[in-house]
């Protein structure tokens, strides 16, 4: 345990919970007598090299305390993923501000920038100890049973079609969400924890771990609506063809990638009116409607799973343990140990930076268009307390007098 | 008050609170010694020429209980506007069973029906007393202070919008949200509930009470995007150019047209990805994004007013009590007593039938652009206990070293 100041710093997507691991990490770095100052860096490793530093020990604990319990990153956030150019950059900011401990927020992309500090900064022969702090709605980190910010907004995804559901069976129709997530379908795959009764949505769910085939797509949909005379569809954004190419980029002339090379999949409503359209034109069907969830799955205030904000803190708490009590550089890992508990464990940093985690084959169904029992046992717990319940009335049929 | 058969009937799009005012009229109904029995009508009027009904006399409180804390329709809703002949199907059924009181829940359009088949009725010589309950998200029902569903529809705005603007905060960029509401911004309006400090967006609110000009729209855009290095704008489904043509046909080829004649506004991202573009284009500037709300606002489950919840339930009472201690046909009103507090009339059908009422100029400010505080008084009160709240660090910013 060496002398130094702590740097906190938030990338990547905002969460619901995001903001407990901070403020987990900086409450706990503030017990430590070794730790002089605790700062926190505006908009992740952009903040760095601007030198742009909140001092977080002059914060009260209560407003940290109701930071906390407010979604999205309060450091703000950052795209930006350093080269070794940028690494440079930022130790020279880090030495002049004798900086020792730096932990950083964040999912794959994240974690692959800590693994890039922590490597260059071994090389340079600088004093840090790096710590990836687990984060990310995806819930795509290798290592991990799951991922703080995944259960809330599984969370939100589930009660949003428990509604849709309950919408569409009022008016009849097809419907077609749009659910966030690149490569793994978990979020996706959240909403069959809004289904009650057999005849509920979404009949339907398509994953981006399978190949999505539009005729296989129609025809489900045409015989869920024959059945039910109504089908509510849940689509991941990253459903590719055979190729692998995003389906939405047989519509979109211009796709807009980011800085990791990454072609913009949130933000536009225009997979669901594709598909829509596809809808309308193969079956005929004339209600047809489509939602992209878009921004409000990982953002929208008041949905909130208090198992996520729990484990959230916690991982930041112990992130600060690892690092001040420990010998290396590291990633919090999840674990679960009970139905339903966990525990966390400091995990190589090459374990995790980079890769990403996909939903495994006992989850999907064979058809490839919905989940299993397994799944459901997997998320239910992580969901917490006070999930709303849907009631219907009974069928308690008056006979016909007209035409009996 | 003569003896008959009680007939209770949803229409038009769910809202979160529907389910309280069915509930109110099917128990208060059940406590009068001259209701023989309590029906639903399974969707609407459609539910009633295909003599479609469930008898809620053999339902238990209990049930009755929790279908009212469900959102959506639990009888089912219908697009369906019966002209003379669909009400001469109408009356036939109700005179095979005996109905004598006759509950419709709904907007404009609905208490339109009611209308007509009150007039219809009483050309007939058909004892049939009808009576509106009001409910519409849009909150442009005639007479009323406001409307149930609204509140809780604007709480989930207010909430997303709260959610959306940390987002923007920590990735910023221009973000643009569109709201249901095709001839009332009250809805889209409601997203200025979420704000707190005098950065916090949406910076730009578009009514459909107001033309909508692209170019002052990119204009606003840029001004505010300069001043905050971001901005937050809710947008109305129904803006419309100066002709009183919606802005979204200008990008779509085939417009779909529902059985009152509407141009078909949700269930398609296409007006927000149209505005993002435009953004894009004329500003240059790099992360802009768009989502449409959809669905979700009426029918999200986990996001309801109390204040709501308790109104819909009441004018649900008030209705079978106007019904049977009056001597006429009506819509029953709701009206602003105190800050806060309301009462119910019951009004002349021909008073709310059919009319639409847009949000008062003094609600919008004089740049058209954003709401003023008298909407924010207004709205407040309506949204209910426990709305949350969202905290931000302080600035206790560190003194930069290397570029002081």
């Amino acid at each position: 345990m060496f002398k130094g100041k702590v740097l906190v710093a938030q990338g990547g997507g905002p969460t619901a919970v995001i903001n407990q691991s901070m403020v987990g990490a900086v409450l706990e770095s503030r017990k430590f007598r070794n730790v002089e100052l605790v700062y926190g860096a505006t908009h992740g490793v952009r903040g760095i090299v601007d030198e742009n530093f909140l001092d977080l020990t002059q914060e009260t604990t209560h407003n940290l305390e109701m930071v906390a319990e407010t979604p999205s990153s309060a450091l703000g956030s950052t795209r930006d993923k350093p080269d070794l150019k940028y690494c440079q950059e930022i130790f020279k900011v880090l030495k002049a501000h004798e900086i020792g401990y730096f932990f950083y927020i964040g999912g794959n992309d994240s974690s692959d920038t800590v693994r890039i500090v922590s490597e260059e900064a071994s090389q340079a022969g600088y004093d840090l100890r790096c710590v990836h702090i687990p984060k990310t709605i995806d819930n795509d980190l290798m290592v991990n049973d799951h991922t703080p910010g995944f259960p809330s907004a599984a969370r939100f995804v589930a009660q949003a079609f428990m509604g849709i559901n309950l919408d569409n069976w009022a008016l009849p129709g097809v419907y077609i969400g749009v659910v966030m997530g690149r490569h793994a379908g978990f979020l996706t795959a959240a909403s069959a924890l809004g289904k009650k009764f057999p005849d509920d949505g979404p009949h339907l769910i398509y994953l981006p771990e399978r190949t999505f085939d539009p005729e296989q797509f129609v025809s489900d949909v045409r015989r869920v609506y024959d059945t039910y005379g109504r089908c509510v569809v849940a689509v991941s954004e990253g459903i590719h063809d055979a190729s692998g190419a995003p389906i939405i980029t047989r519509l979109t002339e211009h796709v807009e990638r980011d800085a990791h090379g990454n072609i913009q999949l949130s933000g536009t409503g225009a997979l669901a009116d594709l598909l829509v359209d596809l809808v309308k034109q193969k079956t005929g069907i004339k209600r047809v409607r489509g939602d992209t969830l878009g921004y409000l799955q990982r953002s929208f205030v008041g949905c909130v799973s208090d198992v996520d904000q729990r484990e959230a803190r916690e991982v930041g708490e112990k992130a600060v343990q690892f690092a001040m009590w420990g010998e290396r550089d590291g990633s919090v890992t999840i674990h679960r140990t009970g139905f339903y508990s966990v525990d966390y464990h400091f995990t190589e940093l090459k374990e995790v930076a980079g890769k990403t985690r996909v939903m495994p084959d006992n989850f999907i169904t064979e058809g490839g268009n919905d989940v299993t029992d397994a799944f459901l046992m997997y998320l239910r717990p992580l969901l917490g307390r006070g999930m709303p319940d849907a009631y219907r009335l009974r069928n308690n049929y008056v006979p016909k007098v007209l035409k009996p």
